[in-house]
């Protein structure tokens, strides 16, 4: 069985680690292509300021994203410390999670330029919670597979929880983006739910 | 012979390893510039939403690349867990190799944008059969050549099968491009061959 | 507490030079397509020629980043090279100086296209100078928090020295942006006063 | 002096293969953004065939350029297994020479665009002559500075010969470009002397 060539219950997690840490490490410097730099015909220093004040939603859309981003990378790297074995579904739960991963350019580029409409927040809220549900997937199949250390088995529920965390911000967020009045201030501000992310964090490692 | 500066026999496999971690990453990363975030001059949450819609052939090559591409850096992984030693032969068919996987996201673009053509389908299913080929001739030479595990010579034959296995879907897929009737539901749904892969892989494994 | 799911005091300070690497890496690289190959309808050897001098600025803006950013990546390893460990403040603080190194391809092309007047050159400035004063504080924290090396709290005080080197050059060059004849020769020149870092360094080091 | 906080004489060369590492494998990805996907208003199968014909002078670009990509860095890493310690002047000759390295994805679309004139094609291998010569420099260096093995100092008159030849290359194709017929046939085929490669590889071997 060791010997099968299709065998991979002995999947290396570092290696995982290796593509996890590439596509995260491309995905946040990528982000810097969604603020583009305006093409002006006849610039002047008003002009270039405006430009740049104009671009304040692409600068929110950008570090919003890159710090949501280094979280999950974050998380993955706990995980991925309490992990000593991968197998199969694992690898492809991992892949299809660096899917939205990897999608997170897109919205929030999505976002940047239309960030003051319902749909593009929807979009890139739907990303996120992606993102958040396959990590606590991951996880739940690490515990219930005995993948991880013993230590990490006897802290598994606040481990779940912490998990849990992301989505379910994310769906708020989502239900935010609903609250009739949002439309006038600009639905970008749903986004201001994730900013919870470091005082829950305090709260469920107490 | 050792001090020869230019003698290559040594090569560390590890090292082609890295190479093909990195422009992995990286291609798998790029494939989100393949969903271009739309400039509309005056949007509406109709028009958006539309937009995203008009995206969903963007999306199908986004995923589908993705998954492909991930099956083809997993199968790179197994071989490489079994090979030893690396020569100049196997070096450049990696680099060949490698030249097909970073054209993945042109070939993934192009039936983004023109799916419902059967040229740019064949064009994907020619690239993808070149990356699949150009696996079973490294694998090929790596028996050949003693630079494998002697575990993996015991099973090289299965491996081989393994490894022929995408380079017929493509052929496949590139078969169904003729089927007359496609034409009425897209050319696209070609690239549906490739959802065997999982299938098949239990059937080889058993 | 060590079995602390969320327990980050013993964060590797290896895993955080891996995202380091790769997002230095890649932002290097993407600097690069802030010199767009311009699109010309009825080409010559002359318009060509021209082209290439026309896209100076631009090569200008790209080599100054590459350099800048090399400098950055230099001291970071100096750093690393001291720090044992690594706690949650300091990985926040590395990340949050990841999105300004990310962000210098946006204004390696600002300056690239406009680089002639001012907002460019001082958007410039103050992203190098985020940059810098970010890796200042890294460095303190780390020495405040016991996390270097013994023979690093030794030579503290010119290392925290050398590491406000970067973020003065960057107010000087800011500073420099209002010389009133300035405007007469380019704002561009205001960068020339990175070149004072190759000198400064010698004299910081004897 | 170990303890200088800027004393670099002690550069591990791991860390500087690591960038230079990261820097190829995404300048070799890159280039694939220089074969753009057609942007046409009413497809069909005959214009998107004649579309793919009418890119073939990018993907001639794209494959040369991979090519001699890979071949740098394969003389990268064979210099890199023989060098055991690397100083301030490596680390910066290096650096320059991944400006150059990062250049190309530039200079290949330049050429993809505009292969049939002059001024491309003498940029394209002006750029390659920055990396021949550079590398060239920086093993000289090496060996005059003593950071190599003593196995490498016996070889080290054919090692640096064959780092002269692909600077020289470059400039015979420089050359190649002024023959009075060659406008006719289209400049682009300048590229071929670099076809030369494999066979003065083996002529330096034996």
């Amino acid at each position: 069985m060791q010997e099968n060539y299709n065998n991979i219950s002995s999947i290396n997690p570092k290696r995982i680690e290796t593509l996890v840490d590439g596509v995260f490490a491309i995905a946040l410097t990528l982000l810097v292509l969604g603020i583009t730099v305006p093409s002006i015909t006849s610039p002047t220093e008003a002009i270039l300021y405006q430009a740049l004040v104009d671009l304040l939603p692409n600068f929110y859309g950008y570090f919003i994203s890159f710090f949501l981003l280094s979280v999950f990378w974050r998380i993955n790297h706990k995980q991925f410390n309490k992990i000593r074995q991968a197998d199969d579904a694992m690898l492809w739960l991992i892949i299809l999670w660096l899917v939205f991963v990897a999608l997170v350019p897109f919205s929030a580029f999505f976002i940047g330029e239309y960030g003051n409409f319902q749909i593009p927040n929807i979009f890139f809220h739907l990303n996120l919670f992606a993102i958040g549900i396959l990590l606590f997937l991951n996880w739940r199949h690490a515990i219930n597979s005995g993948l991880v250390d013993e230590s990490a088995i006897k802290r598994q529920k606040p481990a779940l929880m912490a998990n849990l965390m992301l989505p379910s911000l994310s769906l708020i967020a989502i239900g935010v983006t609903f609250i009739p009045f949002l439309k006038e201030y600009g639905y970008g501000w749903s986004s201001i739910v994730y900013f919870a992310i470091p005082f829950l964090k305090r709260f469920i490692d107490s």
